[in-house]
């Protein structure tokens, strides 16, 4: 039922040829079995969406023909989603949720209760893409790599709002300002924030507190929540 | 770090002796690791959260001391879900987010899209009760069986409302009447839903459209961003 979509990295025009990897081959030819003549969407993340169609065909490779351009480049809000890594397949929900939900950079930190040491951070990246090429998007957010919260937040764009996720915080959400500048999500793992961290998010005087409700939220789920949260009071819902 | 939380389907009393079935002694005593003496919080879904202790612990059972209750139940808003089954890893997840999002019901409804013939009600039911021993609720939603949604909406009781996510529709969401009383949400299947099942939604009476933003989104988190704007503005976040 759904088009085939599929992210091409390097920039595109209207009219070019493009030479597909052996993974690219292998998904239109192998799992989609696209066929020489066949039609599909392609995108590069920049420059929009366009209709492209299978010239060569073959196990480990092939080309495209692209064709005009069929949509505009939609860029999410200039958002960031902080989140600190956990299982493997949760951490892999919520980089997909993050391209689904709109935004711009993904960035993994570690904080003092995240249990997991290091993230696969070109794994994560191809999440990423998967879920542009399923939902429709024309845009890729880009994966960081893991930092310690506290460097992330030493380093802080002055000028960046951080609207950050308490579960500790008892009563609503907070009134977010109407500060239509950038802005990041940071959302805690599974035991919360320590006290040290809480103490220096809530001093922060880019940070704004918000609650995610009355019940305990798994980390995939508090993302999704708090970018949604975000979205419709300053996003572009 | 986390405590160990049990649901305990039998009414739960301070003082009393419960036994144990395998699966709950495996999970103790096999997986927790738990020995005689150690303690854990139990629930039962309706009267709240209670500290227990390990009496005998065994392979195939074990018996349980029912000490002082902790927390009175927390009775989530009466707001129903009700969702298309997909793939069996995203419907598990889809009632994993209704247990932790707080609601009363989970309904999955077959659509003129769903490719679902089917679910497994009882498996989808432990899901909700692990959700909410993990989430440190004191109650599991009720998973109903697959029905399909237009037998659904003949039998709509007439005093609940229903925001249904209509993927088609664009702009913002539309108003929510501040309509305290029961309510239900809906969210449509990866192809969304069909023009007559559309039609039938937007003209009935009790049914109340929003939009979930300019982007796509999978069943999954569709459901996790519709429950989030159900809550922040109806609910008791």
């Amino acid at each position: 039922m759904a088009k085939v979509r599929l992210y091409l990295e390097e920039p595109l025009g209207e009219g070019q040829s493009v030479s597909l990897t052996r993974e690219q081959a292998h998904y239109l030819f192998g799992v989609m079995r696209l066929a020489p003549g066949d039609g599909l969407a392609v995108f590069d993340g920049a420059s929009g969406e366009y209709a492209a169609t299978v010239k060569e065909a073959g196990k480990r490779g092939g080309v495209l023909h692209i064709a005009e351009r069929t949509a505009p480049l939609a860029l999410p809000p200039d958002l960031w989603l902080l989140f600190a890594p956990i299982k493997k397949e949760r951490t892999d929900f919520i980089v997909e949720k993050a391209a689904e939900m709109g935004v711009r950079r993904v960035l993994p930190v570690a904080t003092d209760f995240t249990n997991a040491g290091r993230v696969n951070r070109a794994r994560l990246q191809a999440h990423a893409v998967e879920a542009a090429e399923q939902c429709g998007g024309t845009f890729v957010p880009e994966v960081g790599e893991l930092r310690p919260l506290g460097r992330v937040l030493d380093d802080w764009p002055r000028e960046r709002r951080l609207m950050f996720c308490d579960e500790a915080l008892a009563g609503g959400p907070a009134d977010l300002p109407e500060n239509r500048g950038p802005w990041a999500v940071l959302v805690g793992p599974e035991g919360g924030f320590s006290e040290a961290e809480r103490a220096r998010l809530h001093a922060a005087p880019f940070a704004h507190c918000v609650s995610l409700g009355p019940r305990i939220l798994r980390a995939d789920t508090a993302a999704v929540a708090a970018l949604t949260l975000w979205q419709t009071r300053l996003g572009d819902w």
